[in-house]
């Protein structure tokens, strides 16, 4: 893999390959910059590529392109460990090939593309980047009924109960209020809504997988 | 406060404000594109503004500034809540009133602006919105070992050891090692470095105020 833009600033690349262990100025706040571009490029590449997708399956996708571990493979080809600039602590105890110092310079090196010739280049810089990542994900993710249940197998806990709350509106046009219940180990209940019971269902299901993964996150 | 934009495309700004309890197509997508492009272009702001800010400040910054309550506030202002299309629940239960109703409304119709006219579109639209808010933000935030004092105080508890652990390098590029400690009533030691005691200080200082902030954000 390529970097397929060429700097104006040469500066600009010397900074964003800079580890604050080298002192200051470093990488850092460009990284802060790098990083909400990236977020931005990457999500509006899957809102392109995938046209059905939920804003939770985006995001779940999003966080399979954009998060350390990936970003550091990513910086890996493009050889960015052997051009970092780390203080002699870091040097020596292989900070070169540490994941967090490569992901951040990744992310460093998106916002220096910024910084020197504009968002057009940045953002055509990092979809070429991403093009093969975002064409080898899954078209249309599983639905969320179906990726709860799952869940809730691997956990070994009993499935959810769906329930009709309420129907409002003409015969052509109604609407479908149930909710999605979850008792063992823990108590949930999450609503959902549309314009027939699946698709009421399949979103309150997001619903209580969102809050699912919230809980797991907070241990 | 009034959108600068005119849209060519109205289909587009009826969508963004779309809330989904009226049924598909709404604004759950154009509200995930809006958000990440919010973040960055936001970032961008603090990064002019704040020069001297660290990743850390700038993060904490941007948060004051793009959150469901702060943006409710906007979407107030522009008088989104008049405009959306909401269920017939909602509207019954005053949907048009609720914060994060308003604040994805709000994402979802920036995410508009970038889709009928462009990136620099939408940068323009953004800045105007938040040029006041952001002049407003403290020019320099108090250091990272003011805050940390301020905030342990703040809990009654006692204040940071801090430790140095190693120097290195020639008189005229000294690299200090140092450790912040905190011992009660949780165990924290961080690592910082600088050119200076001071900056080693206060960049240990960052790092245990982030993991405190980890710590509270858990439960």
């Amino acid at each position: 893999m390529e970097l397929t833009y060429t700097f104006r600033d040469a500066a600009l690349v010397a900074l964003a390959l800079t580890h604050r262990s080298a002192g200051k100025p470093n990488n850092e706040r460009m990284e802060f910059l790098g990083d909400a571009l990236l977020g931005a490029i990457v999500a509006e590449m899957l809102y392109e590529t995938h046209p059905k997708a939920t804003e939770g399956e985006m995001s779940r996708l999003r966080a399979q392109l954009v998060n350390g571990q990936a970003l550091a493979v990513m910086a890996r080809e493009l050889e960015l460990g052997e051009r970092l600039k780390l203080g002699s602590g870091e040097l020596k105890s292989g900070g070169f090939r540490r994941d967090s110092i490569l992901a951040d310079a990744f992310e460093a090196l998106v916002a220096a593309v910024y910084l020197d010739g504009g968002f057009e280049a940045c953002r055509d810089t990092v979809r070429g980047l991403f093009a093969n990542r975002v064409a080898a994900l899954p078209r249309s993710s599983k639905d969320a009924k179906t990726r709860l249940q799952e869940w809730l197998q691997a956990q070994g806990w009993p499935l959810p109960q769906y329930e009709l709350v309420a129907t409002e509106g003409e015969d052509h046009a109604r609407i479908f209020d149930v909710n999605c219940v979850v008792t063992q180990p823990v108590s949930i209940s999450a609503p959902g809504r549309g314009n027939s019971r699946r698709l009421a269902e399949q979103d309150a299901a997001e619903v209580v997988l969102s809050r699912l993964r919230v809980a797991q996150d907070g241990h």
